[in-house]
């Protein structure tokens, strides 16, 4: 039984919601994971059930009642928008009615800054499912990219990949010379036997986009291994990232670098060796060792008004990291 | 009640399913339209009612017995696999058990061919809802493109409305320079008030991929007016479209030219031009003036071995627009 004031962090995601619990200190108490909380992949009954479970499960593992929590943070993708902001208070208020203190929503950019920041300041470039730029300075947003995978999200993994069966394509039709190592290993991927299957492979399965996005690791590490195609089609991702940290980020402000292509060493040394070049001066390149739902921990803290010490930022990593390893 | 041999010709499409009969002489006496027969969009159960309810009506209005079919022959997107040829013909002879003749099911690339050379020789380029360029000589066929929107069809309807699309973002996020005039078109086009609010307007559209090909007319219209966002889109456009017949094309034979984007009178000459810098030398573009359709019924003689005379070709340009006429 704790009698601190406590904050609770979501990162909601597109394919599952991590929420955390810590006290005024930073020191995380409870953690715990359930299904996507997204509306456009499943249904709102869904989603409640989703977070009736997470706030059981948080307060079961705390001990502490409704009442001890000072501040609530969703870090949320799509989080911007009025309607899901009010979307998540109701659900929130629904399945945890004793809830009172103050709640925010806001775009997931939120936690994945914060937790390679410990504030609110900063750019942070995501390149994941997705990609997306955003800065927050002084209060300000300003964000680009993010516009999905049908009309943007250059330099995410989902691109890489489509890039990459594009290529396979045009090398089938004879419009660019072929890469046999190339073509090879995408088509063993894919576990087909021929360009000609592709089609098939990607256009009947369930999920065609994951089927697409899961080639990004392949492009990447034929790259690591000097693959022309690869290369060219990793350097246009990051020359494309790079166009969006370009447009909102300032030289003396932290970058994060956040989302699955920078959980490769390759990309990451990649994409700091090109933004190093166009920003000489440029001091601190993040990249988190902490989950974005410590981020949105993060935003918690300070949406209660609390100060995040030197003290409480070891607590969050040290306490965090200690309930990943026994959850895993 | 006709006592010649009877032709049926069948357009499977992804959205409409047409369908004719024609005697030997090539005077078409039924004409009906049915739902998609796409097996990855239906039923296997609601194609063959649909296909049930095309065969009744045909043999009703053509007042002919089952036996009396000669040929059926089947153009339907995806139809070179053996899988589709089998399952045409096991649905057909399920709804249609008394038809005796032969029967054939290939690549909508056939219909389209031959509704602009009335035989089974030449090259069509079809820029459509996607893009393919298929060439048939001495019986042997070769295809480029094809790929389906996620992994190709550049050229294409959603090309273009997803090339749009892409540019507006670019626009909004400050990648590229403003055009007030192309930005404006396009957001009145998707009926949204500003950027931001395409990404909503797409990805929970029950369509997405129609509601980003919806705006390809609006980028011919553009480009037609001069604006030079759009003739950079449709620039692009035609020279991949030109790349994917100059991998088959051969310059003595003709090229058939079918699809919604050659519809537009402006990209068919726009294209014509290209082409003929390339090839300075061809002689036939045709621009068919029947259907794929009518082009599936042309097959369907050939298989019967009829000779497609001149006045086999006038019967059924002819008739066929007599029949089009009373039904629409």
């Amino acid at each position: 039984m704790q009698l601190n004031n406590m904050y609770i962090g979501i990162d909601g995601g597109g394919s599952k919601t991590e929420a955390m619990m810590c006290d005024e200190k930073g020191v995380v108490v409870a953690r715990t994971v359930g299904g996507s909380t997204n509306v456009k992949s499943r249904s709102t009954d869904a989603i409640k059930q989703t977070l009736k479970e997470l706030f059981h499960d948080l307060f079961i593992q705390a001990d502490v009642a409704y009442e001890h929590v000072t501040g609530v943070f969703v870090s949320s993708a799509g989080g911007d928008r009025l309607e899901d902001h009010e979307r998540w208070q109701d659900w929130i208020y629904e399945v945890a009615p004793g809830i009172r203190g103050k709640m925010d929503v806001r775009n997931d950019a939120y936690g994945a800054l914060a937790s390679g920041t410990f504030s609110m300041e900063g750019t942070v470039l995501i390149a994941g499912t997705g990609s997306i730029a955003y800065s927050i300075l002084d209060g300000e947003s300003r964000r680009v990219g993010g516009w999905g995978y049908l009309l943007g999200d250059e330099g995410s993994g989902y691109d890489l990949g489509r890039q990459a069966l594009s290529k396979v394509a045009h090398m089938h039709d004879g419009l660019m010379e072929l890469d046999l190592e190339f073509m090879q290993i995408m088509l063993t991927s894919l576990q087909v036997d021929s360009a000609a299957e592709v089609i098939t492979a990607v256009y009947e399965d369930d999920y065609p986009r994951r089927r697409i996005a899961s080639l990004a690791e392949h492009v990447i590490l034929l790259a690591q291994a000097g693959n022309a195609t690869a290369r060219q089609i990793i350097g246009e991702a990051l020359r494309s990232l790079l166009e969006l940290v370009d447009q909102v980020h300032s030289e003396d402000v932290p970058l994060v670098l956040s989302g699955g292509m920078f959980q490769s060493t390759f990309m990451r040394l990649a994409f700091c060796n090109l933004f190093e070049k166009k920003y000489p001066h440029h001091h601190a390149i993040i990249h988190p060792d902490v989950p974005p739902v410590v981020g949105a921990l993060v935003c918690a803290l300070l949406l209660g008004e609390e100060t995040v010490t030197n003290e409480v930022k070891e607590n969050l990593q040290s306490s965090s990291r200690s309930l990943n390893r026994s959850f895993t």
